[in-house]
């Protein structure tokens, strides 16, 4: 079959068979197949959509188009977490470590950061020593004696997607469900855990711009990790307004600690607690809900949690003083504070625009080879529901060099505030 | 501004400014806006359509991409005729000289055959000596002199065209009406005649499948023409089943030659009647219809119509021997006769299927590259309507090698025969 041939039958309204999805990543892979035409086929994607049949198909075929860890060497129930991404997330710092001191086996592979902020590894990087370029055989290691390692997605971990998002991204074709939805479970996949809890955000500062977008990423993901037979659950939140009061990489370990230390802001607090008990409860540690947020509490509060990143940190090279005194964290030389020029409510904080704002002071990538810089960033002292008054500090920005009078204007704009009460918004919309 | 924003905007279906058209079209031609991100932008074309003023500036921009023909030398008002293509489709081979004998000035740059029959050149150069490559001062010359020459496309005539419709072909991203409308326009305006005239296809055989898709067509290259100063009008044509009887390149200058001496087939005589009105009323030789329709049979049964034909061929280096005597043509060494296997009234002829069918008999190109026979094809002995007995032939094929069982089995059953009696289908839909 020609490959024109497939682009006309997915532009008609056509399901792709096994035969010609497989025909299509392997001769993508192999470069037989032309970037030329698998852009068109992906618009045509992004227009036409794809049952669920072709995105499990699609997603077992590029899962197998490189390496497939083999974590059978590894005690237990391993899990794995993902979050779509958003400002100030830092869940993976803290829901790693704490769920690893309840019992679960945590072998996580993440990326760097593709939107505003840095992503995991970025943040990490932070801490002094800290290597996230482990050999296979240590990772494991690692995760079978301490219960979490969080390392680089290694160089042949589904080059299928590197290749077809490399793509997309210049092509106009990323914001499809289909192709997000296999994008992230192929690697997911291909990591080897048994159990995937899913963090799907919509908002201003996410992919998925409403709820109902986000439900339905979310179950298109868990159709894929069931078809595959993993167990995959979803808690559905909002990225209208950043995560926690921290953006910027140390800045967000420096929160992750506090958190971690159960003192952290209470969205925060929640996210891990929401996705933690889902977490406990298909690994099989807890019975029901109740019951794991008992034991997420205990090992917050008898500092066993915070003990846990600690020993990760040291496990993988990292300097441990760092976790037990963040203010050894990098810190940037000089700080703008953020004032409000009227009274009242904040009725939103846009994340998309802290995001943006962060990455401006060096927190993010504008580009792929950009280098970030870890201590820079924005804190915010007020959340959506906050009362204040003309004066008060909005947030404080992190910086190297002072920023210009454009983007203090702007990053006052990002803060709405309103004359009528406003309560804090709900974090979570819905689990699945 | 990226291009994968120009991308984006239109997938969402905004409309692309002037600006960003010229920069999409100046970028590709110039090599720095890649093939992979044209794809993904005429596959959001297909989807979204294109606004008359986009097409419009769209057209223009590829018009201007390579040379423009200067026809000012040429005295009178100069026109042009385009078919969208078809199978049997020989009226320019009609058309031109019997509008050249009534005083029309007719400068005409033609294709070769990109669907499955020879186009305009292939049919001519079944002529021994024609010559399609003329100097572009010789081709003026002609035309001033003789009122018609008819040449292959010059080499760099709209190169934005010639790019993107590679780039179609392949990426299924063809069948759009902005996009056939554009490539179309933008030739016949880079081609220079004040006039032109359209023949737009629908049915079986062409690639409009509906009369209303023809018509949109149609409306949108009007529009076009309009826009850009010249005056232009079309015709709306079944292409169910093929026009006229003869379907290979030298079969098919022997039905012109038919025709233009008045003994052509009546569907094509009713096309030519009615498109050389259109030509002639304006050009401005005649007033009306039934004036310019009587100019035309006068031409015709005068002989001057087939004695200009003779007088091209001869300008163009051809033996004018085979127009008198058309006997003299190439001619394949062997027929074989394909007969009806039940009697009854033929309901339909299936024009794609007779092109495919005369296609593999080396009447047209399945590649690019690959060599037309100018003896080949296949003539209908019968048309839609006609009655037929069981053993009655249906068609001639005209071959090389005698074609399989299975060739003469598709070929009868092109024929579609009912036995219910059927009149003579409508050729023309509408005028506009």
């Amino acid at each position: 079959m020609r490959f024109v041939d497939i682009i006309n039958k997915k532009k008609y309204g056509g399901q792709l068979s096994e035969e010609e999805i497989a025909g299509w990543i392997d001769g993508y892979v192999s470069g037989e197949i032309p970037d030329y035409q698998v852009s068109a086929l992906l618009m045509a994607i992004l227009f036409q959509g794809m049952t669920q049949e072709e995105i499990l198909q699609l997603t077992m075929k590029m899962m197998h188009s490189g390496d497939v860890v083999d974590l059978s060497s590894i005690e237990g129930i391993k899990v794995d977490k993902h979050s779509t991404g958003g400002v100030g997330d830092k869940t993976t710092l803290v829901l790693g470590p704490l769920t690893a001191a309840c019992g679960v086996k945590m072998a996580k592979m993440s990326g760097r950061g593709l939107g505003f902020t840095g992503g995991t590894i970025d943040k990490l990087e932070s801490i002094r020593g800290f290597r996230t370029d482990l050999p296979r055989d240590a990772f494991i290691r690692q995760v079978n004696e301490i219960g979490i390692a969080v390392i680089g997605q290694s160089g042949n971990l589904v080059p299928a997607d590197k290749k077809l998002y490399a793509l997309r991204d210049v092509t106009g074709t990323v914001d499809s469900i289909p192709l997000i939805a296999s994008s992230i479970m192929s690697k997911k996949l291909a990591a080897g855990s048994d159990v995937i809890v899913l963090d799907v955000k919509y908002g201003s500062g996410a992919f998925m711009k409403t709820p109902e977008e986000a439900v339905q990423l979310a179950q298109t993901m868990i159709d894929i990790g069931t078809g595959a037979g993993r167990k995959v659950r979803a808690v559905i939140s909002s990225m209208e307004a950043p995560l926690g009061r921290a953006v910027g990489n140390a800045l967000e370990v420096r929160e992750a600690v506090e958190t971690l230390a159960g003192r952290g802001p209470s969205d925060l607090k929640e996210l891990c607690m929401t996705a933690g008990a889902l977490i406990l409860q298909e690994a099989g540690i807890c019975r029901d809900t109740q019951e794991a947020r008992q034991m997420l509490k205990e090992k917050t509060e008898d500092g066993s949690a915070l003990e846990k990143l600690a020993q990760m940190v040291r496990a993988q090279g990292g300097d441990d003083e760092m976790i037990y005194d963040p203010a050894l964290l990098p810190q940037a030389p000089a700080q703008t504070v953020i004032t409000a020029e009227q009274s009242g409510w904040v009725t939103g904080i846009s994340a998309m625009q802290i995001g943006r704002l962060a990455m401006q002071l060096g927190a993010g990538r504008a580009r792929k080879d950009d280098v970030i810089l870890p201590d820079v960033g924005i804190v915010l002292q007020v959340k959506p529901g906050s009362r204040v008054k003309a004066g008060d500090p909005l947030c404080i920005a992190y910086h190297r060099e002072t920023p210009d009078v454009q983007w203090q204007k702007e990053c006052r704009e990002a803060f709405m505030i309103g004359q009528e009460a406003v309560k804090e918004p709900q974090l979570i919309y819905r689990i699945i």
